[in-house]
């Protein structure tokens, strides 16, 4: 459990694009990686705020009103309530970060719904 | 508020080592960026869970029973209670979240405990 987490090794682990897998928790906050390759779901989360760090690759967080373009090293957070739909044109390895319970598919639900498991 | 942030860019506006400065925030949660040089004071955070990942360089977080040795793209979450002491022989570049409110000094205190600050 509380043992240091190697990012890029736990990557490795992770297959499907935009299916986050937990490697710690800080309180009741998961830390996740996640692959993405793309376009994800529009939805949005009405009770948290959500964090993207970009390791590797370059990520797009598309807004109703604008895109937030981010490479490695690069953060952005999502205001809670705001429709958002993460696309990467090349796979992009990403930090997330959330309460734990968040889907990450927030209210939009549907087949892309990943059920949290910790690698 | 709700912009993207460069890490290494908030980084160069970073000085005095183990001053911890904010560059966003996630809910309740601060987002950090310091610098660590030399030795820091041991100290514990009864409260919360303490969360670093290694952006540059290499830092040491030195437990009672232990230390774990973090390079970039590494993180430890020092459970709650758990006293530490983070150490870096060259300057290292860190990405701390912690519950906004909480003192970069824990439980110790003291002259190093810095003003939580944006930048």
């Amino acid at each position: 459990m509380h043992d240091k987490v190697n990012l890029a090794a736990k990557l490795t682990a992770v297959g499907e694009p935009f299916a986050p897998k937990i490697v710690a928790q800080l309180n009741d906050y998961k830390i996740e990686v996640v692959k993405a390759k793309d376009e994800f779901v529009w939805h949005a989360h009405p009770d948290t705020d959500d964090f993207f760090l970009v390791l590797a690759g370059r990520l797009t967080i598309q807004l109703r009103d604008r895109s937030i373009d981010l490479g490695p090293g690069q953060l952005f957070v999502v205001p809670r309530g705001v429709e958002h739909c993460p696309r990467a044109d090349e796979e992009a390895h990403v930090l997330l970060i959330e309460p734990v319970g968040t889907p990450n598919t927030g209210d939009a639900g549907g087949e892309r719904t990943a059920v949290e498991t910790r690698i």
